[in-house]
């Protein structure tokens, strides 16, 4: 157990939004609250799946925005504090735990939003590794969980409370309750035990945003490459370096989707990358061969700064590093590929696992 | 205190559809759903308004579908059975009565679905003295009532309980949700206690339903006219007789809306009548002036049966009496009318009473 302050939620939110694969919501928006969460009621305890115990009652939290709301709409932090209580409320279960629902983008930090004016501890865990755009991709559904019951409160403080026959379900019901809603709003959400928490979550991943979040800072700090420091300290893959030449871009109901290509430079000089993004970047294709797909990561990095850039906001110029990382391997079973494999978001292209490049 | 039977329940239906004044949903599918019950359990005790106690609870059940899906998927009687647990479980409260929100149309009659297996006694009232498209279209509203809290169940067993801080904020939520469930779903809504139902609810509603159904039946069996029969019996004013011979219709995501134009008959030879409908009947214009609008109820009844036919029925060569009925006078105030009023439903026209053309 150690404790998170101001300056390791900044190194957690830079990391988390590597983690987020391009997509995953603007954790900016949920470091701006979870920083003031800790500012006014101090630091928050971050404990070791390991040490939760099996019959301790653990939940997550997180944010979901309507289509287009969460910019405009930050959501607030009452409704982050509030969210707990509403949870026991509809479970009739006191909450031991919270716990991120992804360690990559906006969710990443929005348990210490509630986990601070509450006192209650974060797992150092998520359900993803990285971010998704449904509330289903998450590791308890590939182990039968539930992400039922959830309780969604939105800034009107209109209460949603649900169950669900299946994560699917939880999904389409949350989805149309944010859009109703046009607000952003706050869930708590996939309720378990400590036993199943450690059979289901992924351990350490709030730990490795950090980690991930300190090696870019410091190697700023020290005038070196973030770029070169996030291959050497994580087990990422250089993909591709290159400027970006097009992009085509649609958003729809607050999905982004469509393509970047770009130009190669240096080792990379006269080939050349395409990512696809649906909300997240979900393949990379150079030279015409798909080289990796979701659910691996694939995340575009300012070439100088180690900056991420997520896949709404990338354009014609950037200069960036698009490195590769392995999924945790729950993801490259057949149902983990099932719920979050190519083919489900459309792709017509086989999952290869990016350790065949290297 | 009366019981209702399948016999007395036939009649509410019957009238409940006249009630529903073009809309309100096929009452056909409630009244299956409720005649089995009652076969199954029983008659259920209908109870007048005035005799239910002080500090009882009460709430309405009311079905809900999915644009298109009520007439494929016929909602479950398990589900009607359950709403009545699922309510007190998310209320804390035990249920003393159930009661209709609407007169007119399907959910007339789905109160007995839930009141025969749970043995509840249903009260001899509604929120609307008709039918209307929008939850929060009843009396409670116009009192500062609340639809919430409010539980969906549809017939894959997804449970939606819902506390809002508007009633259009309700309205907003239930129906996404029904979008998203694709199926129909039954509801408990606007719990309150007996004395609130006594100042909010239009008293002897279901009974009015029932007499109507029995005069048309009455009427059939005695081969005298259904048509006469209703204006002697209610307070009805007979606004054309004529045939169908245009009707503009459009089906968008369950809604129905547009025009129906007939050509004069009898006294009315020579004359014109267009009905403006969205759902229900809204507004009757008789050569060129709008007579009758919303919320006072306009009901098509084919000339010799007397049968009501629905505004997503109507087409070309029915012969049909449109008639006219006053609404109850809470919907004549100026909060009244901006609720239900012909501007609420985007219509350049001011409200007239109907009286104005006696």
């Amino acid at each position: 157990m150690r404790m998170i302050d101001e300056a390791a939620l900044s190194d957690i939110t830079l990391g988390a939004t590597v983690l987020g694969s391009g997509g995953g919501g603007d954790p900016y928006l949920g470091w701006l609250l979870a920083r003031e969460a800790v500012r006014t009621h101090g630091p928050v305890p971050l404990v070791d799946l390991v040490d939760v115990p099996d019959d301790a009652y653990i939940v997550f939290v997180a944010g979901m925005g309507a289509p287009g709301a969460l910019l405009e709409k930050i959501p607030r932090a009452a409704e982050y504090e509030r969210i707990v209580a509403e949870m026991e409320s509809y479970t009739g279960r006191k909450i031991d735990f919270l716990c991120p629902a992804e360690a990559g983008g906006l969710n990443a930090v929005t348990p210490f939003a509630s986990a601070a004016p509450t006192g209650l501890p974060v797992v150092d865990a998520d359900a993803m590794g990285r971010a998704f755009p449904f509330l289903e991709m998450c590791t308890p559904t590939l182990h039968g969980g539930s992400t039922t019951p959830l309780v969604m409160i939105d800034e009107h403080h209109n209460t949603v409370c649900l169950s669900t026959q299946t994560n699917h379900w939880a999904e389409s019901f949350t989805r149309a309750a944010a859009v109703a809603s046009g607000a952003s709003a706050v869930m708590a959400l996939y309720p378990m035990t400590g036993s199943q928490a450690k059979q289901w979550l992924i351990p350490g991943t709030v730990t490795q945003a950090e980690q991930l979040g300190r090696t870019i800072r410091e190697a700023r700090d020290a005038h070196t490459s973030p770029v070169d420091a996030v291959l050497a300290d994580q087990n990422g893959t250089l993909l591709f370096t290159g400027k970006v030449v097009d992009v085509d871009r649609r958003t729809e109901r607050g999905w982004t989707s469509g393509t970047a290509t770009l130009s190669g430079m240096d080792t990379f000089e006269d080939h050349s990358m395409v990512v696809h993004f649906q909300n997240e970047n979900l393949a990379a294709v150079r030279d015409g061969e798909v080289i990796v797909t979701t659910p691996d990561l694939i995340m575009a990095l300012e070439l100088d700064t180690g900056e991420p850039i997520p896949a709404e906001e990338i354009r014609y110029g950037y200069r960036v590093a698009v490195i590769g990382m392995p999924c945790n391997p729950i993801w490259r079973t057949e149902n983990g590929l099932k719920l979050s494999g190519p083919r489900r978001f459309g792709y017509d292209m086989d999952f290869r696992p990016i350790e065949e490049l290297t």
